[in-house]
């Protein structure tokens, strides 16, 4: 049997990890690091930093692969999805066969929280109905970047007995706009709010030296963010945000942008 | 100016705490400790335990108050939690003022996310609105039981693309069925729902010695939830318990009830 090891390693900030993920990181010989090309080679050389960091026995073995693109030309999301999962279970086969002997552990290095749009745990189920069986996996839960958006503009993500809605860009409607944390937006959708009466939690690069954070009344502060995003986004070459919208008449915060100094 | 630090400690395991986490609780000379009463002396013991255990200089000091308890019995919801929060400020209040010197680091030792269904920052912001405000705070993330439930099951909270949706037992309804995280159940409202065609995924002090994890169609396990959660917390005089309820028609789990060896 081979172990697989699902780990949570944070948001962006190395001191995110828990004690939990350390030492599941010290219990793999073998980590996959999933590279989506160039743009976010910053993110790959985050993760070594981690192993570096935390990993105690410098003899793991560190697996480098291309992780298939999703093909956003397919008409059908649901479709593209399908098609991308497929191709990533094929790379995720090949490494769990290829790349593991058996009695050995093997630990995906995941970004943020892994049961939270993340699709890790879906390969696997794909693997094994595809035929590769002769392996077991544990989760390791971390720190999201909604998580940390919330801590480091010191905001709760409910008001008082409230549900909490986590949404992604693209799912994101007027209902809503009471409260509701936006993941996964290329597209600012926000932008499509600003005549409502909302305040707006924004974060970039959450927990690591570019952070960004800036807040306010919507209206005030949506092209400071579309701004300030695209030109971290031009500097860096990618961006990972995450936002919080909240419709709050009373007791509206001031706006502020905040930078790492 | 004192410092607070509202520490995000985890959802019952030690190891879940954040390397943060550590870093901040060994800034803090004071500790706060809020006991809600005999029945959760055990929370108290395991949050003292994580200080024995990550904390390296032991000359810290550790101040356990009462935490008022909510009064069940006011006819508003809102308005007992508003009693209720205000009777915690005063205790906030006394203990920054009378327990914190001037340039000195507290922290306040939360379960779980401090921006998940937990009250310490409104309460502070109370605090200042009444008058005490010669101090800052800061925010440490933390691993949720909502995560832990996760990661124990090894499911993904959302379905591919999907809103998520986390709510409390009082405000569980049949619109959210497809997927919905509840937590703060005190009174089984999965039940309401049992002739549903839904899974549920539940667990009990989730990462702990005591963990009990439950999973399957409600129906076929509801009663198996009512008993082993009523057994256990006649046995240990409190429960604290989470659940994912998801409706899947297809590719639906073998039950299962796993307590720890």
């Amino acid at each position: 049997m081979k172990t697989l090891l699902l780990i949570g390693i944070g948001a962006g900030d190395p001191e995110h990890i828990t004690v939990q993920a350390i030492n599941a990181l010290n219990r793999a010989r073998v980590l996959f690091v999933l590279d989506k090309g160039q743009t976010t080679d910053d993110l790959v050389r985050l993760r070594l930093e981690i192993c570096r960091r935390y990993i105690r026995e410098p003899s793991y073995r560190v697996v480098q692969v291309s992780d298939p693109k999703r093909d956003s030309a397919t008409p059908s999301y649901t479709q593209g999805v399908e098609d991308w999962h497929e191709r990533r279970a094929e790379v995720f086969t090949q490494l769990i066969e290829d790349e593991l002997a058996d009695g050995e552990c093997a630990a995906f290095l995941l970004w943020g929280e892994p049961g939270l749009y993340d699709s890790t745990l879906r390969i696997l189920d794909r693997v094994r109905a595809n035929g590769c069986s002769g392996f077991d996996y544990e989760v390791i839960p971390g720190i999201s970047s909604v998580q940390a958006l919330a801590a480091r503009h010191r905001i709760p993500l409910n008001e008082i007995g409230q549900p909490i809605r986590i949404t992604t860009g693209r799912r994101l409607v007027a209902a809503d706009l009471d409260n509701v944390v936006v993941m996964l937006d290329a597209h600012c959708a926000f932008e499509a709010f600003v005549d409502e009466d909302i305040d707006i939690y924004w974060g970039a690069y959450i927990g690591t030296a570019d952070e960004i954070l800036i807040a306010g009344k919507l209206a005030d502060v949506c092209e400071q963010i579309k701004q300030a995003r695209s030109a971290a986004r031009e500097r860096k070459g990618w961006v990972m945000d995450t936002y919080l919208l909240r419709r709050r008449p009373v007791d509206r915060p001031d706006s502020y942008m905040k930078v790492r100094s």
